[in-house]
Order: C-alpha cells, then sequence, then structure tokens
C-alpha cells in the first residue's frame, strides 16, 4: 500500500498541489459535473444522524456515489461482549461498481475506524489529508488490507470523482489534517462541515479557511450538512491555545514532581504543545501505551510532530531519572480497562508506580457512558496519594466542536438554500435545525435525516425519498454480526436472568425418562430449589407419553414449561432454560 | 405498625414537641451521656464514603451503638441482573443487643432504601420526621414488616439512646423534612450533616437553622462528618424558589399547550410549586407513575403537601379536557423504562399520547450513569413532536447539596476539632478534605475514611482504627447476595463471551462415549464450527482411557480444554463452557 499525492488545486492554491493526472486510471471513471435536472441527487444517511458516532453518508447521482467518512462507535451497556458497531453497508455492497471514492474528512475513529471491515466489502480509492491517511494505513495494514488504494490531499485541492468534484478545504478541530468538504454536484454545491471548531489562535496548522467558505457561499450553495455536537453550548469553544497557558501553570507549580499527563494520542496539536513544555521545563518524554506510541511515530514521520533529538526516552528508563526530570506522556483518557492510566492507577504497571510525587493531568473530556471508569481511576490516583487535575476542575482540555455562536457563524457564510444536520443524536439535530431557521433558513428546506433515509434533491426542492436497508453490525470476536441477533438477546438475557441447563437421558425402547441433571449459571438458586425444580421436570416427564411427543422442540417447551413457574416463583427471574435431551 | 411522636425539644423549641417519656420502655436503655475517658468513640463506616450512595454510618462506645441512615445504591453496569445494592450488616446483626436505635437524616432512597432488608435482621426503633417516617412505614408495609418501631421526631428535638443523645437540626434539601444531627456523646459532640444545602429563600418549611448550628459550635464540636457531593462545584447551589421562576415562564410561554412535567416524588417542595402553577394557570393535574401517585398520597396526608379541592383528576380523564387545561406530573426522571415517561416517549403508554401539541419539563438532573437512557426518551419526545425543557437547557431543576462555599460555611460555624468528609466518591473526600484544610482544619485532625473502616476518638484524638467486615450485599430478584458472589461473575462472564455447553454420554460398562451434543448461546459460531468443537471432544475422550480420570471435575476440565483453544482461535471469545457428563 503507498500514499499517492493527487487532487487538482483550487484557484486560490494551485501552485502548491499536484495535479490529478497521476492517477487518473486509478479513481475510476472522471466525469464532469454536468447540470441534469432529470435525475435528483440523493444523499443517502448510513450512520452519525439520531447518534452520536459511526458517521457514514453517501451522495448518489445517476450511476455515480461518494461516500463522505466510514467510522465506528463504542458498545452501549445494552451490547455485552461487542468490540465495536459499524454501520450496515449492504447498500454499498451491492452497488460497488457505482463508488467513485471514499472521501474522509479526519483521522478520528467515528470517521475511519470501520474501513477495516467494509474495505473488504467495497472497492473504491480512499481520499484524505496526509495523518488522516497515515492512520488508515496503519489500520488497513493491521487487518491485512494492502491493496487499497490512498490518496494524499491537500486543503485547498479539488478531486473528481464521477459526476462529483470535491474541494477540501481547511477547518479546526482536535486532530490535526481535519476538512470540511464543498462538493459540487449536477443540482448545485452541496457543503459538509466535517468535524469542525473556528479557532482563531490555532496551535499548529491555520486558522479554518472562512475566507474560501464565505467565496463557496457566495456562489450559491445548495445543501448544507454540518456538525451539531455541541448545539446545546452556547457562545464559543475555547481556543486550543488556552490548554497550553493551563499546561504551563501545572508545570510551573509542579518543579519538584513527576508530572504524567494522559491525552488522546491523535491530538497531535496538544502533543506537540506537551513536548514543548517538558522542552521548557527541561523534562524528558517517555511515552506509555501502544496507541500512543505508534501514533506519536506516525505523525513524526510525517513532519506533523516535532520531537527534538534526546527529548524522549523509554518508559523503562524513567526509574533512573529524578522524579522533577520526568514527563510521562499516556494513553487511558476514558478508564479504559487495559490502558496504561488505568493499570497504573490500579497499582499493576509496574513500569510506573504512582505515588505521592506525582501530578496525573487527564487531559480530555470524559466520553458519555465512561464516567464511572474514568472517576474509577481517578479515585484510585487519589488513594495512591497522587494530585489529580481533570476537566472538572481546570480548563485542561477543549472540545474540538464548534458551539452555537460558531455554528452561527457557518450557516451565515455558507447562507444553503437546505440544510440538514448531521453528527449528533436526535435532539442535537433538532436543535440544529432551530439555530438554522434562527439565522435565516426557512423551516420547510430544512429536514432531520435519519439512518437510513434517503433525501432527494434538485436544483429547487429537497425531499425526504425512500428507504434503504441501513443500521448497526456489531464486530464480535473475530465475527460480525447483524444488530438485531439472537446472539446478542441470548447474552442480555443471561447476563440479566441466569441460566439453567436440563439434561434429561431418555432410554430410546421405553421411551422412559432415565436421568436428570439441572445446572444453574448465574442464578441464585440453593439446592434445595434444584431439586424442586428436577422432580418437578420428573414429575411432568414420567406421568405423559414420551412416544406421543412429536419432535424435540416440543419436549423442549415441555421441559421448560415444567418448571417455568416455580423458578419464577422462588428466585423472581426468568433465567434462560436450556434443555438438552439425551436419548440413550 | 404506628408512628408514635416523641422527642426531648431542646431548649429553643421546648413548646413544640411532645416529651421523650411516651415511649421510654421502647427505645430501649437509656443512659445519661457522662464522659468516659477510659473507653473510645468508635464511628464506623458501612456506605457512604468512597462512593455515591447507601450511606450508614455507625456510632459505638461501650455497650452501645447507633446507627445513621441505612441507604440503599442502584447496580452499575457490572452488576447485570442486581436490583439493588445494600450495606453489609453483618458487624451489626452480631451486635444487635448493642443497637440503640437507627436515626434516620431524611427520606431519600440512600438514606432509607436498605431499611427493608435490613430490618429483618436487626430489631432497633427508628427515628426521623414525620415525612421521613411516612416513606418508610409505606417501605416497610409493602415488605410486610409491621412491628417496627417508628418514632417521629421534630427539628428541635433531642432523644437519649444509650449514652448518646441526638439532636434534629432542620436542614434545606431536595426532600421535605431533612435534618443534620448534633450528638452528644461521652467523648464530644459529634456533628453529621445529612444531606444538606443552605436555602435562603426556601420554598416550604425553614431555612437551614444556621443559629442554632453556630451555638453548638460556640460549645464545641469534635467531630464533624458533612456532605461532599458538591465539593467540585464553587459558590452557592441555587435556591429552590429559582426553580419556580423558570418553571413560570413555562407555563405562561405555553398557554396553548399541554405541558407534561417529570420530577421526583420526593421533593414535595417542587411538587407543591408545581401544584401552586397549575392553580395559577388554571389547569387539572394528572399524577402519572404508581410512585408519584403513592408519595403526593401520603405527603397530603400528613400535610407536608397542599393539594386544592378539585385540583387532581384522573390521567385517564384527560383526555376529555382541552390540552391548555391539563398539567400532567409524572416519574421518569432518569429514564426508567418501566417509567410513565419512558412509556410516552416511546408510544407505549395509552391515557397520555405525545403530539406537537406537548411541552415536555425534566425537571431534575440526570443521576450519572442515567444518561444514555434519559437521553434516549428526550430523543424519541422530539421525534414524537414535542417540545422538551431540561436542564443543560433551562434551570429547571437545582441541586439539594451545598457546593463549596455553603461548605464552608458550616465549616466555619461547627468548628470542629476533627473531620470526617462522608457522602462521596474518593475524589470528592479527598477535595473535602483539603477544602476543611483551607478553612482551618489541621491536616493531621482530618481521616478520609473508607467503608469497613473503624476511625476511634477520645476527647482529644482521633486516629484510624481496626477493620471490621463490611461491604456491599445484592439484592437479586428475591434474593440477597455477596459481593464477591460467583453468580454475578457467571453472569458477566455469560453475556461477555457467551456460553458452550457440552454434555457427553459415557457409557458406564464400557466407559466409552457415545453421545456428544454442544449447543452455543450468545456466541458467534457457525454449524461448522460447532461440528469441529465436536470432533475434538470426541477425540480427545476416545483417544484415553476414561476409567483412569478420577472424578467429573477431572473430567470436566479435560472436556474444557479439549476445546477451549479451537474456540478462542475462530471466534476470539472464551465463552463459559459447561460440561454435563452423562453416565448411561
Amino acid at each position: 500500500m503507498k500514499i499517492k499525492n493527487s487532487g487538482q488545486p483550487s484557484a486560490k492554491l494551485k501552485a502548491k498541489a499536484p495535479t490529478l493526472k497521476e492517477k487518473k486510471a486509478k479513481t475510476a471513471v472522471i466525469v464532469k459535473p454536468i447540470k441534469d435536472n432529470k435525475k435528483t441527487l440523493k444523499v443517502r444517511f448510513l450512520g452519525g444522524v439520531g447518534e452520536i458516532g459511526k458517521n457514514m453518508t453517501a451522495l448518489e447521482f445517476g450511476k455515480d456515489i461518494i461516500i463522505i467518512d466510514a467510522g465506528l462507535t463504542f458498545p452501549g451497556d445494552n451490547m455485552p461482549g461487542v468490540d465495536l458497531v459499524i454501520p450496515d453497508v449492504t447498500y454499498l455492497a451491492q452497488n460497488k461498481a457505482r463508488i467513485r471514492g471514499i472521501v474522509i474528512t479526519h483521522g478520528h475513529e467515528d470517521h475511519i475506524g470501520s474501513l477495516p471491515y467494509i474495505m473488504k466489502e467495497l472497492n473504491a480509492p480512499i481520499f484524505g489529508t496526509k495523518l488522516t491517511l497515515t492512520l488508515i494505513e496503519n489500520k488497513l495494514k493491521e487487518s491485512k488490507l494492502n491493496d487499497v488504494s490512498l490518496n494524499c490531499i491537500k486543503p485547498g485541492s479539488v478531486i473528481k470523482l464521477g459526476c462529483f468534484s470535491v474541494e477540501f478545504i481547511n477547518v479546526n478541530h482536535s486532530i490535526a489534517g481535519a476538512v470540511g468538504l464543498s462538493i459540487t454536484t449536477p443540482v448545485g454545491v452541496v457543503f459538509h462541515s466535517g468535524d469542525f471548531k473556528i479557532d482563531f489562535t490555532p496551535v499548529n496548522g491555520e486558522m479554518m479557511d472562512l475566507s474560501r467558505i464565505s467565496e463557496i457561499g457566495k456562489k450559491g450553495v445548495l445543501l448544507l450538512m454540518a456538525d451539531s455536537t455541541n448545539i446545546e453550548i452556547g457562545g464559543t469553544t475555547m481556543s486550543e491555545s488556552v490548554v497550553k497557558d493551563t499546561l504551563d501553570h501545572v508545570f510551573a507549580d509542579n518543579l519538584k514532581k513527576r508530572i504524567i499527563i494522559a491525552t488522546f494520542a491523535s491530538n497531535v496539536h496538544r502533543l506537540q504543545q506537551i513536548l514543548d513544555l517538558a522542552v521548557k521545563y527541561k523534562r524528558k518524554v517517555a511515552f506509555s501505551g501502544r496507541s500512543m506510541i505508534n501514533i506519536a511515530e506516525a505523525a513524526a514521520k510525517i513532519g506533523e510532530l516535532k520531537i527534538p533529538d534526546g527529548l524522549i526516552i523509554d518508559v523503562e528508563k524513567t526509574k533512573s531519572f529524578k522524579d522533577e526530570q520526568i514527563l510521562i506522556v499516556s494513553t487511558g483518557t476514558q478508564g479504559e480497562p487495559m490502558s496504561a492510566l488505568t493499570r497504573m492507577a490500579s497499582g499493576e504497571f509496574n513500569k510506573v508506580v504512582i505515588g505521592k510525587n506525582d501530578t496525573v493531568v487527564i487531559s480530555a473530556s470524559v466520553i458519555p457512558g465512561n464516567e464511572k471508569m474514568i472517576y474509577g481511576v481517578i479515585n484510585n490516583l487519589y488513594r495512591l496519594g497522587a494530585e489529580v487535575i481533570y476537566e472538572s476542575l481546570e480548563p485542561i482540555h477543549v472540545s474540538g466542536h464548534a458551539c452555537r455562536d460558531e455554528l452561527k457563524v457557518l450557516h451565515s457564510l455558507v447562507k444553503p438554500k437546505f440544510f440538514i444536520p448531521v453528527h449528533g443524536e436526535y435532539r442535537h439535530l433538532k436543535k440544529h435545525a432551530m439555530l438554522a431557521e434562527s439565522v435565516g433558513t426557512k423551516d420547510s428546506n430544512i429536514i432531520i435525516a435519519e439512518i437510513g433515509d434517503t433525501v432527494e434533491l434538485t436544483d429547487k426542492t429537497m425531499k425526504m425519498g425512500e428507504k434503504f436497508p441501513a443500521g448497526s453490525r456489531f464486530v464480535d470476536g473475530v465475527g460480525i454480526d447483524g444488530a438485531d441477533s439472537f446472539v446478542l438477546r441470548d447474552r442480555i438475557h443471561l447476563s440479566e436472568d441466569g441460566l439453567l441447563v436440563v439434561v434429561v437421558g431418555i432410554e430410546e425402547l421405553s421411551a422412559r425418562l432415565t436421568s436428570i441433571e439441572i445446572i444453574g449459571k448465574g442464578l441464585v438458586m440453593t439446592d434445595a430449589m434444584i431439586n424442586e425444580a428436577k422432580a418437578s421436570v420428573t414429575n411432568t416427564l414420567t406421568h405423559m407419553d414420551l412416544r406421543a411427543v412429536r419432535n424435540e422442540t416440543e419436549l423442549n417447551g415441555i421441559i421448560r414449561r415444567s418448571i417455568k413457574n416455580y423458578v419464577f416463583k422462588v428466585t423472581k427471574k426468568n433465567p434462560m432454560i436450556l434443555p438438552v435431551v439425551m436419548v440413550v
């Protein structure tokens, strides 16, 4: 797998980007965008609407389909044993010959995470900026997908994919190389914000390209799709630079102590600030956690992260330095059970033993659902005597998403005819729709779409179209399973109510019960209750003619019914009753 | 069961409270508090420290024990199928003859919820204010505990329990009748805040009795134990009155719409404000949800809630009124699956069908861990067209717990020699300890205790004492089970990795395998994989001498090992393997 540079520069940045010609053959059919009023543009939502995570949208016109993002999400409490949740791409797989490309806005898991799974079913070139593609390349390699076409695009460049032309526009976010997309289609321009914030003082890289967005808006945008994550928060998101000031104070206040900072590995700008502070305060840096080491190495290789020579040491070597000479940068901001920070907090990480001379900074916000885990880690760090600095106390983290006033700026610049809010639960989408209306988009020109919805556009109209097969698929161990799976329902049943295995031996010749065994798991039942249940089954099976039972299913039903009520009466539970009939 | 009035009034309020004499015989041995320097006061922590919920503390001196609160907590995600978690009262049960009384600070579940379970093991009179006892009485009746002695105490009263004398002091909280406790012991005064806030403009009832607390502080307090819930929030908690203003605006802005307000049934003051607004805006009120109806009735009966005649109608009758004439007050602020609000939101509640002319107000905060459920309800309400007003948007709820500046007021008035923070996770306790130090308590005079710790005090010293048996017990269906239970570990194992039942028939005479059956549940395995696993077991068992196997445990181990690696290889899961051997 090789990352190719491609992208046709927009008027403004022509000098910098390579031409598209180099890879013409590989990016499938290229058609000039043409006006075509006989067909409609179909926007299909595969994920990221009515939910947080696994962002994925497809644009379809005539024979051409392009995909925007291909994310994953992490399972909820109601999905025990599930590792990951990815979009159901059945529709795309059925139409895979029509897919001209997969355009990725940035390298977060909720935008790239499903690629290792769906690229086994789809065959299309992937387009993104440098860090994005580097992260994707690592992922695909791990899944032994080595022949995917990866095409590196610079912000400001334009690529043509079938009847679509896609311009990449620099935005600010909590990862380097994030872009929005201005997509020229035969019915008009579709603007997709990606995940974004407006950072007037970004740490590295450039500010969101508001002037280009303004130009695009002036020429006329048919449809805006924009990030709704922070719609419930008024005002504007703090700049990444704020974090540097807070962290600088932490370093200044803890001159004699060891400092441990946990942060997201992919937030390369945050990481750069942390490394700069280590240099300023003359500390060596040890990375801890596999993803931290991998991503830092990858980002350094492509020049997104600048690491002075001699700064980094192996975490094993930290013991031979004084506490005040050491900064450990770790994974585990969400209290993930196997992460470096969680293991440090529970005293199970030999390489870093936490004590009174440690200050631990958690430079991240808590993703909803992870509260108990991360607060568990914080409690344990305090128990070990460490000082802990986390978000509810200090501005030690800033969001990567636009708040209400920034969204108003975007809407005012883009001035779309139609609007569809994306990236949020229904409540976020609803409030983003209300905000759009408040800044000038007509209520009738806004649609709140959910997964499986198709929205159809002409140059003058937007309406809800057909439903298409879509939803969630679970990655579970090595298998991939549908969201309605019996497997999951069984697991939930087992976890709530436990299990009773009822094994009966029946003699073939006489069709009589010869033995019975009942084994309970995950259920509070005494031996006396088990014996009572056995007696109940025995009583039922010895007072009937088993020869009259037509098949095993019927017999299983009889066994279940013979003890169900008794078991509920004594346990107030309905365990899974699993009869096993052995004919002997 | 009858609620008796008791309590010996303090100097200030002598006129109002009845004397203790009436129930002298029932409150066990009454001894005058005397100085006794040979023994230490033991403060034993059974719950509510190092965790949120199931608050329970015992004070022990010589032969006397009193208990403060007896709460429960709700199970975490790591406790599938568990209904409730209560304190392990093994130590108290072993010493039950020494328990002089159970003193309850207020009627929330995390202070009274374990009474129906522990009162089967303990036998002691319960003391509390009117609403507290009414709620306890209802609970005990449901559990058919009808002979518990319940003693109603007015704030300002003093009761004597063994060598302890306990004064009830009015505090503000999100339930009526909340008190703090000033407990005179032979070594000095122990002040326990209970759950509290300082509300200068409470809606009903009186302001927290700061002048009495100040008097007690002046005379000298040996030990303060105080609520740490809101230690991470600076400033002061908003007054309950603020909610009335916001709710009034909601009524004024929605004159033509039906209004539905979800709130905690036990927040009687909130409920009173809501009923007052219904009267003001000429709406009928329908209660929805069993606990809302029960608690409103109970509170009305004892005069804590004033309900004008003709205000309340049955929820079934709401359909015969116009939307603008109706206010529905419902349970379900936490998205509880079976609550009225959750069923309305999912369209499963025939009595109230949600539509565009509904405004739903959720007047409560989200208890950590419930985010996904309540946001799911909010999303569904929006999908049905309703307007939804909830905490992240409006001051529609205020906390019942003191923030940092209020805690400073308490510390300054009580001026304790020693301090133990209570009611919080370790991080809260740690920060409360830091706050105490900042307002004048010496670091060496503060102990952070956890469940199972005993803190020992004389009139001059405080030190950590012995550990005693304590922890959590699970209420699970009708059974009660220890926290380390196999049952729970099995359920978690089943829910994460699923189950394989391996049934083998072995002929007794020949000791040879005659049949094999493998059944998988909660596991993604194809028939081919199951057959491969069967072959693996068969292969192992036919190539060994089964007569040499000593017992079933050994045989089960052999069966497990014969397929474990194969199953992990193909599923990346370690399911519970449950061998069942049938000798035929």
